[in-house]
């Protein structure tokens, strides 16, 4: 596939999707005590991007966004959520837009006009362990890359904005979201599970008190000793009671304070 | 004004605002330990709803809540946050688009398919005392009035569902958002406060343990006993000092768990 084919796609489409919205996902993966985020480049675009796309008209916007991030990504993912949509008018920068239609070539007076109108965009965020993650590049990309929270590339249009947000929203709400679930392997420490937390709320917690919230809750499972190291130093590992995880999310996990 | 206006109003506005795209406000009213939702009802029709309008094409989404929010209530809300977008594409019920056009008397075809046409709503969260409020009441308008949480009526559209999600994100917000501050009056009792995170977080509070928690964020200041009653009786009131509260809200109140 080359630039035709995004041509193609957008002639298409102009007429099946919704008039001045899209959807952009801010999918945080973990892995080794480090948060990232999935950035991917259109063909021949240079800027980083937030996997994104449009709306069918006959499809509601949460359908749009799990279709256009499994296209995208080739993954499906389990916990993906609204978080805030980016209604400034001025949010996509007009010379920068031109900039796009020139590199791929648009010249179908009818995209051209469908591409340089105002546009909201819905943020999503989906929670993953990138361990867990076989990246598939959607053939209209060049390249599809995990980067660090702490250094992100250049970002298209407000995509850095729309992260910053997600960040910041993940942290308020992070009593009523899967982060253990989602972001840590199947067995982990209770360190592992502390890290993450502080990760994310960026704030530093006691061992003893986070550990002891953590097993009044009965969401966690102990399992054998973590191998390696002086058995007698060696940590316990964990994994989720998945059930008792999810009900507790409905009201929330008041064990941050 | 009469359902003429709204016709006016309305053949204007098609060419002026961005299409598809509405904001509707949930101002949540607190007054005798009871919250409370405004709802208004547009001339000749039926149902209640949330007060809401559209965006001009050279306005942000927030620029447009702010004016539509003062247009409809005669008000300024000086916190006005969005918390959701609603973009299923079978929101509206299109028998009741059907009816509220023939009840307006509205024929005009360009206004007719734009009003059918599919609508994305975005809701913004205002918080007030509704002692605080003289609402003026949109000439476009046949009622305004507050409606308590517990006792809503029947609401137009998805407007029930809008103010569920609302009160649900005020919920997982809380710590997040100024509760006390815009919805306490000017002096008010620890259990007063207390009552109002009981109201809001659906989940009842020890008073020893929760008085400590707000003495030592130290964002109250403790003013003269509240009259009434023996003196050795009556609770001291406290006022908020505003600067200090808002400074914590930006890393959270963490007092409730």
């Amino acid at each position: 596939m080359d630039g035709n084919d995004i041509i193609e796609w957008l002639n298409e489409g102009v007429d099946q999707w919704v008039s001045g919205q899209s959807v952009d996902c801010v999918i945080l993966g973990y892995g080794n005590h480090t948060l990232y985020i999935l950035a991917m480049k259109w063909k021949g675009i240079e800027s980083w991007t937030l996997p994104g796309g449009f709306i069918f008209k006959d499809e509601s916007m949460d359908q749009a966004a799990t279709r256009v991030l499994k296209d995208r990504t080739g993954l499906d993912f389990p916990f993906l959520k609204q978080f805030h949509t980016f209604g400034n008018h001025d949010r996509r920068d007009e010379a920068q837009v031109d900039r796009e239609l020139a590199v791929l070539g648009i010249t179908n007076s009818k995209v051209v006009s469908w591409f340089k109108q105002r546009f909201i965009t819905t943020g999503y965020i989906a929670l993953v362990n990138i361990e867990d993650c076989e990246l598939q590049q959607d053939p209209m990309s060049d390249d599809i890359a995990w980067h660090p929270v702490e250094n992100l590339p250049s970002m298209l249009f407000d995509h850095k904005e729309i992260i910053d947000t997600a960040l910041q929203q993940i942290k308020i709400q992070i009593n009523y979201l899967p982060v253990g679930l989602s972001l840590l392997p199947e067995k982990f420490t209770m360190k592992d599970f502390q890290k993450l937390y502080e990760c994310i709320s960026q704030v530093e917690l006691d061992r003893a008190n986070f550990q002891k919230k953590i097993l009044k809750l009965g969401i966690t499972e102990r399992l054998e000793k973590q191998m390696g190291g002086g058995a007698h130093k060696a940590p316990y590992l964990y994994k989720f009671d998945e059930q008792k995880y999810q009900e507790l999310l409905d009201k929330g996990i008041g064990f941050m304070s």
